[in-house]
């Protein structure tokens, strides 16, 4: 059943609540003898972590990650790599100022699943927070797949969205949104500032590209590629809608337009375009694996919404705590974690059943 | 791994080639005692079933379905029930005109994953075909939950979107194309016409939404009702994005707009909007659920595309087999079953651990 | 979940009741390419099938298997293999002689599990004819692993152990025991007879060994390869006991009795025993694997058991059916069967994670 | 694949190493309000702890388990329960004393797969240490089922069995044995210390039984409850035999003798007999479930052993650590826990595909 494991032979399983004592997870599966520091992961958490701009919640979060165990000295090289057995990382909460939220509790937060539902499941296990060790998982899986690179981009805020002519991945470093139209950048800056200011929030939609991805990973029915990939998207918070390639486009396509039509290149055959998002039936077909996931807006906003309390008196709420207002903007690094995820658990599979 | 089995508790592997003697599936995991016959089976086959109107492939295939194992007459009632062992179904193929396709064995077909790679994994598996099978299995996992209506819409063809303020579940049968708005039906006619006459196809949007599910099913992170919903969808043929309540849309809303907000009503509290499709979190809110997919156009067209063949040489492709001008069609169906196995199975792994 | 679902990357499912029109299975995750004919099926399954003596049931089965899915003719060898998509196996029942047991329907039934609990879920489940799809997906396995040889022979009926110095394989196919030792086999003869004109039954061990099984298939916590086999014996019909190597007459042994020592013999290091039964912390180390098995006395005997009836009040039964006075005997295939599955599965597994 | 995860709905997953820096686990899908402290897992924990006698190892491991997750106060009783996540569990190493083995390094240790496999995927994980992880998730299988007593027992060291005539429950925590034969613990006493003042080891067969297991759990064919019970016990360190019920016994009984016959009694219909272990068919009856693991003697020990080192050559080994004379010892509460386990997965498995 694993409510809360991902993955297969790839297997990741994390744990801990946004305001308890510590979050972790365990990552079983990883290949042997694969070089894996604590620094290799706390670099891409570093992407990750609020606070770094005004644009992300003021929460801070040191995330300083921990290997437990699934690593040793190299008894020859001296190198710290995996032995193979299941690595588990911890991260200690330190900000823990759990009494923000105290005056909601008797009240159903619009679009906010604990509360809503009163579910002791989900009591703070479907924070942000939780998606720190995705991060962490996915540097793991980036280094089963050095050959594959997994890079994430905000490319809509709200209704607009970046010009693809000007799309430029040395941009996403420099700004604040993974944003890789420099001009479009400029704009989101005074943007979500004005929302930041009025305690609004507003959605977004991310792009997530892995170039050098071997063709044939997938399988054609139920572990498709692009299944497991739109498991993996629609399962980070907030998320509303997944899509590869063409995606929702494809719908208004014709046969002819959606074609991605072949040649001779360079190096072989190649095709002159991309609709399929790098995945026909289920498979890679060694194009770029291109997808997209929709967040929506944080329901954590200044402006009070119309509520029932659990007594059903109607009411009305609203947040007072530390927010993001485009929450959009950190789900990049995740993506891109979930991303290598999927790829560094299709490959295994594939390696097991083919044997390359 | 289990690269052809969908679902935990409630389990679907389904095998079998569109050119083979028959396909089939097993659902393992169905609770015992639930009245089941074929005829339950084939009311929801006969409705995915191709060649009943000129919109679809006049390839017959009559479909019949039969119950191989886990049924039993009840030795009090004599009403066949399930026993709770697994059910195998059978499905013989009959209409095999392979030799349709054979000119092209040596091309890359853009856009088509089998030839594209020319896996012998994909031989015909991911065909249309399959999905008859998953058809079979959804209409046993809505006897699962009979208290949830699951039911399924085109609501868009190419470009052309239906006026939501038609919606009429009762015009779903009274159309070739699934639509509840009985204008768009009409013209959806003479539009898909002459796409069919030119040899062309178009994508297509579909929307399921399942009533009376009940609140707190799903999980809040990695087994979110939304993520297998997701991938559910996505791994049915051509499909190409996925979007739970506003999807998309909601990228573009502000946290006011996108709140759903609550108020008392004559049954207690009542949510004001869905924008969250019915989950938040992860987990079933008691609204409705409301998903969609888009399917791409079959790249199954008469216009020749350019491609490559195996040895390299660029040459020209077109398919003269019989296809679909918009295989989204027949997704419908095929939409509601898989939406029926995810909410079966989330129900019993929920009852397994909530006990309720 | 997965109820009659085994293995993980080589998954077999099967379905079907003994008394119903078919059994089968779904072989899932095999790798693509490997010659597979009915013929290669059915070879192992005559080596199950009863009424060959006059020691196992003279139910007529002729078991004859067909592929439904999974193989196609090699486009440039024609020689058939598999896909590696799933291959799915029926086996048409056709001596359904249900009747026989009629008279038993209202009574527990000592020992015999499906009448015992009146559970639905068992109707007909637990038979030794489901035995026959494992027999049927392990020589699938056996194709898997073409280096490595499982052969399985009876070495204790009833009080009456084999004589080990006496132990020939080439005996085993001479006599209806799949007994090594000659003398014993031709004592088993006369000792059946007795027990079979009785009425009465009688228990066994059976072993199975794998040699060439590469050192390293297996982990060191859950995953063991002797936790997997011992499942895999436990799950076989009848069986109530499993060991590895020396197993319960390990626990009677001094750590200097237990010890495999080590020399350097002309093929490098080499066990001078093999207690381990060539299995260590959960892995293989290169010596053959080793495994036991026990199976009771079946319960369908003649000589009239106390029971009670449905409605409590106390009477006794007997069977009238067909059955085998000794049902270790067909075990064997079915163990060699298991073994195989296990080996294959590990084989997929490690390779998927260590690449070799 | 889940090489490191126990269970379908009541999971558990272990990691770390018996050198590293802790050990630890996730228990995913325990149900949630049911009340659970620290104090409850260490009160297993305790039992298991190595150093409380001169027979088990001197190694001092204080074991002090830490709830990192999954549970917290309830909002009205403010008792702390679990709320249905992932409850972490961490345990600190505190004795690392790792040179002990420091001068085995190069060579294969007969009977102790690290070494002889030099496998980076075996390095420490194998060790007796992650039995506690076992423990303490028992500890919280037990909650789910507090019904169900599980006791476990030791009934034979080396060639010695306990006389089952004078079986005393009440004996077992009165020597440090779990023995419950008084009068073989006296002798136990003498016979252990003269093994371990030779510096030597001895085997043992430790005996599980589960009273109050409801009627039906289990499943006919792979999922048998025998069969979990048969991989729970072999994936124990050093355990080499599993059985159910009378076990390798029945192989020696005709169907006469192990029908366990029917009377009715006071309170309906009861056994008079128990050979079938509790479990028919893989189902259990109502019957207490007992079942027995053969525990090898530990390869630890200081007599010199033949081996050969890295290079080829032939050499001795011996080992000068801290070890147990009889590691079965310690294998009792650990025997409980993973029959406590194994009963809590498929009352929640049972209860979700049938709803009781």
């Amino acid at each position: 059943m694993s409510h809360n494991t991902f993955g297969h032979l790839f297997r990741v399983t994390t744990f801990g609540e946004s305001h308890g004592v510590a979050i972790g997870c365990v990552v079983d599966g990883c290949p042997p003898l694969i070089p894996l520091t604590e620094a290799d992961i706390q670099r891409d958490l570093d992407r990750r972590r609020p606070g770094q701009s005004r644009f992300t919640t003021q929460r801070q979060e040191p995330d300083t990650v921990k290997i437990l165990s699934g690593v040793m000295a190299h008894p020859e090289s001296g190198v710290q790599v995996t032995t193979g057995t299941p690595i588990a990382l911890l991260i200690e909460n330190t900000d823990q100022r759990s009494k923000d939220y105290s005056d909601i509790r008797e009240k159903f937060r619009p679009g906010h699943a604990k509360y809503g539902l009163r579910d002791y499941r989900g009591g703070g296990r479907s924070s942000a927070r939780e998606t720190a060790m995705r991060v962490a998982a996915g540097a793991i899986a980036r280094k089963i797949l050095p050959e594959v690179t997994v890079r994430g981009a905000l490319v809509q805020m709200g209704p607009h969205r970046i010009d693809r002519a000007k799309w430029d991945w040395n941009e996403i470093g420099k700004n604040p949104f993974f944003c890789p139209d420099k001009d479009k950048a400029a704009f989101f800056e005074e943007y979500l500032d004005g929302i930041r200011k009025e305690g609004s929030s507003i959605g977004a939609v991310i792009e997530i590209t892995a170039e050098g991805v071997p063709a044939g990973l997938g399988a054609p029915i139920y572990a498709k590629l692009d299944a497991d990939i739109a498991a993996a998207f629609m399962s980070i918070n907030a998320v509303k809608g997944v899509e590869i390639g063409a995606g929702f486009g494809a719908a208004e396509l014709s046969g002819e337009e959606n074609a991605d039509e072949m040649r001779m290149g360079n190096q072989g055959a190649k095709f002159l375009s991309n609709h399929a998002g790098g995945i026909l039936g289920g498979i890679s077909t060694g194009q770029p694996v291109v997808a997209r996931f929709a967040v929506k807006p944080t329901s954590s906003i200044l402006t009070p919404r119309r509520t029932v309390d659990r007594k059903g008196g109607e009411t009305e709420i609203l947040t007072k705590g530390r927010h993001d207002p485009c929450v959009g903007i950190r789900a990049v690094p995740v993506g891109e974690a979930m991303m290598a995820c999927v790829l560094a658990d299709h490959f295994l599979r594939h390696r097991g059943q083919v044997g390359r």
